[in-house]
């Protein structure tokens, strides 16, 4: 597992001090995020476009329509870069111009693969549903044939993959620590709020919310 | 104020119920985030990175250090695609096929033109500030002129952006509403925890959190 960058471009050059590159950093903020922004080429002007992604060891799973421009472009193989963002606080430094944002994000670069085969794109089906809400799967209706026909599974590498990551307090000028300003981090937490059922159909669950709803938080 | 898109490719092709091309949606997701995915084209190969905005009127604007690729690049006029994504919460429908996500985001394509002008460079940093801590500048010491040169500020237009809403409860087949799995929404809110006061260099500043740093919510 190397420390140092998988390639120039992966490499973290404006304050390089916040770049990582071992994958447990990597993995870490993949495994709590589950929305990433997929850039790509189309007519040689970029798109970037949000959706949910599953992890499994080395490999990044992104799926959709069939009918998607994102998917249609990336199963040509076209280059693209993935991007998730994790924002952690708000960091109020003295001075205006040292204004900052604790966060933690990783940066995907490759090409996409299509799979293909349906036990593969069955078990990619599963990983986005368990990677999004852990207990899922195993309470609802698995994908049919039909369904599966009906989604493209892309798989993306991650052995060009980086993290760039701030944390702590503001860094201000040394002369600017006697101002009289409150410094420091605001931090920024995401929750689930209450859970509110669907009742369309008169449905014959029971109106009990499952643990994995109830006890909802990211790892 | 047009309700349909500025132009082909700001049209939203997949799902197109869920597009949202009126000024007030976009503004509306605009103003409640504050984290954008910056798309851009080098040497052909696609890069996205997030960074802070604020909006004025008809303008978006980003900054950075004159050393960052992002802002080196954009300057130069090159496309850019700019998506602004806030996730609301998770779908749980009976089929896992059917699984999404209740999000708005909002896509802007364009090129960027650099702000120049001191005063107006100055503008765009109090803008900046006050978009994610409303209150904030005012709290703060200014931009000195050479932080202002130290700063790349860029502006790009509103007028080819547009907006993706999905709402709402799960939509399932017919015949899965007869399943016993729980399903419906479970909202995801982002609020903002403990303010932790930076106390380094023993602050001149009361130890008292500022009233827009303790009621900090997004609007």
């Amino acid at each position: 597992m190397s420390e140092g960058p998988a390639s120039p471009r992966t490499e973290v050059k404006r304050l390089p001090a916040r770049g990582r590159y071992d994958r447990e950093t990597i993995d870490a903020i993949l495994d709590e995020a589950f929305v990433c922004h997929v850039g790509f080429v189309i007519d040689g002007r970029p798109r970037v476009i949000p959706t949910t992604y599953a992890r499994a060891g080395d490999t990044l799973y992104v799926h959709g329509s069939p009918a998607s421009a994102m998917l249609r472009s990336l199963k040509r193989g076209v280059d693209c870069c993935v991007t998730v963002t994790l924002i952690d606080g708000l960091v109020l430094a003295r001075s205006a111009f040292h204004h900052s944002v604790n966060y933690r994000c990783v940066v995907v670069y490759g090409t996409a693969t299509e799979v293909r085969d349906p036990e593969q794109k069955m078990e990619a089906m599963r990983l986005l549903v368990e990677h999004i809400v852990p207990g899922r799967w195993d309470d609802t209706r698995w994908p049919t044939a039909k369904e599966l026909t009906a989604t493209t599974v892309l798989a993306l590498d991650l052995n060009e993959a980086s993290a760039k990551v701030r944390t702590g307090h503001p860094v201000d000028d040394d002369e600017d620590y006697a101002l009289p300003h409150w410094a420091g981090i605001l931090p920024l937490v995401t929750t689930a709020g209450e859970p509110e059922r669907d009742t369309t159909g008169s449905p014959a669950g029971e109106p009990v919310v499952p643990d994995y709803v109830r006890r909802y938080r990211r790892p």
